[in-house]
């Protein structure tokens, strides 16, 4: 499935310039995806396989082409949600709407996005109509696992969210299922996209 | 034809996350797809099979795959279309154009989004390039099927619209036949767009 | 090539709901779709044939299973700018570029829209890049054919343009020959889009 | 590998209307496509293979089918970031997100597009998290092969740069393979973009 929903994101425009990545766990086997590769092309063969409690590199079950390239960048961040929320899979995604989701709030060390209003969010798992929906917002880090410490805090503050957003950077979303972390991910990223416009529309989508 | 429009769809962006639907007629058999799957992987061999006059599922017709998910939450909203105005089709989308287009008019109980000075209000049977496009946008409920008092009165006073906005939601349209929904579709989407644009530029799109 | 390119312009939002159109003339065969069918799934069995002197169907050529239905609404239109132009292929476009690029100059019965200091404009055949591009726009009128006349004028009195834009519908486009008329759609289409662009950021792109 | 990229960045909307382009180099091997032709269907038989010293075209490599057309316009351009850089590859793109990067910084003779604050920036090689990116905007001329003197020198005065804009034109962004001038070719635009959407908004992208 990894190389397949990589084509998909790509033509979304989530996982563009070989950032963004995604990752899929089967009982304990967590398939991730090499760091720096376009994601639009990656093969099959080339996916790590991780123990998802030793939170290892299984090395006998990946293969062995791929052990020429780094395990992507996002897996202890991958791992946090897989751990906190016993995730099935997880996305990060580059989108434009989930970064200016981030720009046009105003700035705090801690802060949230919220949206309400919307026939969408009743697409996040747990939430109703008439919810509003929010997701944290954490300030980003020179180095991507450097985030793994307030990307941990903002999941266990939050505990009905199934994402957290990074300031000029991006969004990890995650689900029970590859399926619903992919459904999860589409309905953050057009509620994202919806609050831009409505931001400069002047209409306001909050309860 | 479900599966391949549901692709079609997927990539104009109207049934992502899961939401929007496709229904189509074929004489008193109306197909429709399950609840909360993926539109752009729906399979055939997923879809139920209804009895337009009784409303009820034809269980030796629908493949038994099929059964262990629920029928689409749109259903009653889809038989409005089919028994107040024997369409050959209904087509729900969460387009972002249909939601913003709610949004710009201004707030009442009972309200209209309305459009003329286009060419592609042609596209929708029975006007000519002189009319104003109209159609009526009900509020949102907690529940899709909530929806079908109202969406029905909006149906029986607007008999000239082959569309209902839903605000912050999306909008249903239909037509005599599947080209024809969505043909009525893509125009009513154009024209969504268009009156999102000429919002911002300050233009007025109405005779 | 007809059914190829319709794909391609559906793609680019060009021929949406129907709408819009694409001929081409090879010798004295001028190929024209269909009235009033989806443009992403023209098949070569419905295109008709027309005489380039006559104007008229060639009906051995054309194929039976066409027959079925009418001839695109531009058929005069695409005939004027074979006449005038000797062109190779007419495009006809409904992008909303297009429509908002007349939306955006100040209405007049006798107006144009002009755009410079982009190297797109070489893209035009006869320009240099410090030209000014000069399309005509002409108002529209209730049905397609009534267009023929004013139409007719535009490309006569803008012997140096390529392309006549008509308020609130779209762009007819040509060239010698279908790759041309192509690369002139696309640098037409490109080009105001860019001046929507402009106009939002209140940046001129005029020498 | 040229005809493939061409296909997606036709797509990405970086090569409309027959503008842009992409040269590859292996060891001094230098495959440059024709000049005027459609991006989305270059075919192998068609492309030059030029001398990476000589900068002349290799006859006896060059496909015999190839010789009817010109070599594209922008190969002196393509041989400064070969002979500069040691480029693997360079891209042009006509991206209107590079373009409006040109427009919306104040004209001087001398000028610079600056972007930080993003994550992405760390897609360009040698830059981390908290570099500004910076990238010379040199003025567009009448002729493409006019341009090489002015981007030779702000090739030499950006040493940390991987791409020149080209004012109201686009960009030239290289690598020192093809997946790396794809990538930073990816990364440049996401920001260029960024920096535009961000114009509209009233927010600052710089440190």
């Amino acid at each position: 499935m990894i190389p397949e929903l990589g084509k998909q994101f790509y033509k979304l425009g989530w996982v563009s310039g070989t950032g963004g990545g995604i990752s899929i766990r089967r009982g304990k086997d967590v398939y991730i995806a090499p760091s720096g590769v376009q994601k639009e092309r990656i093969k099959s063969a080339e996916i790590y396989i991780f123990d998802l409690e030793s939170e290892q590199i299984n090395e006998q079950a990946s293969p062995a082409e791929a052990f020429a390239k780094k395990p992507s960048e996002c897996t202890p961040l991958f791992f946090a949600a897989y751990r906190l929320r016993s995730a099935g899979a997880v996305i990060h995604s580059h989108s434009l709407s989930a970064v200016f989701a981030t720009l046009i709030t105003p700035f705090a060390e801690a802060s949230e996005w919220v949206c309400g209003k919307m026939e969408m969010v009743k697409g996040i798992k747990g939430h109703t109509y008439h919810d509003n929906l929010v997701v944290p917002i954490i300030p980003n880090t020179p180095r991507e696992c450097e985030l793994t410490e307030s990307l941990t805090e903002a999941i266990q503050k939050y505990p009905r969210s199934y994402a957290v957003l990074v300031r000029g950077h991006g969004v990890y979303v995650w689900g029970d299922t590859w399926q619903q972390a992919k459904g999860h991910a589409e309905c953050y990223d057009y509620l994202f996209g919806a609050t831009i416009k409505a931001h400069k529309l002047g209409v306001s989508l909050k309860w």
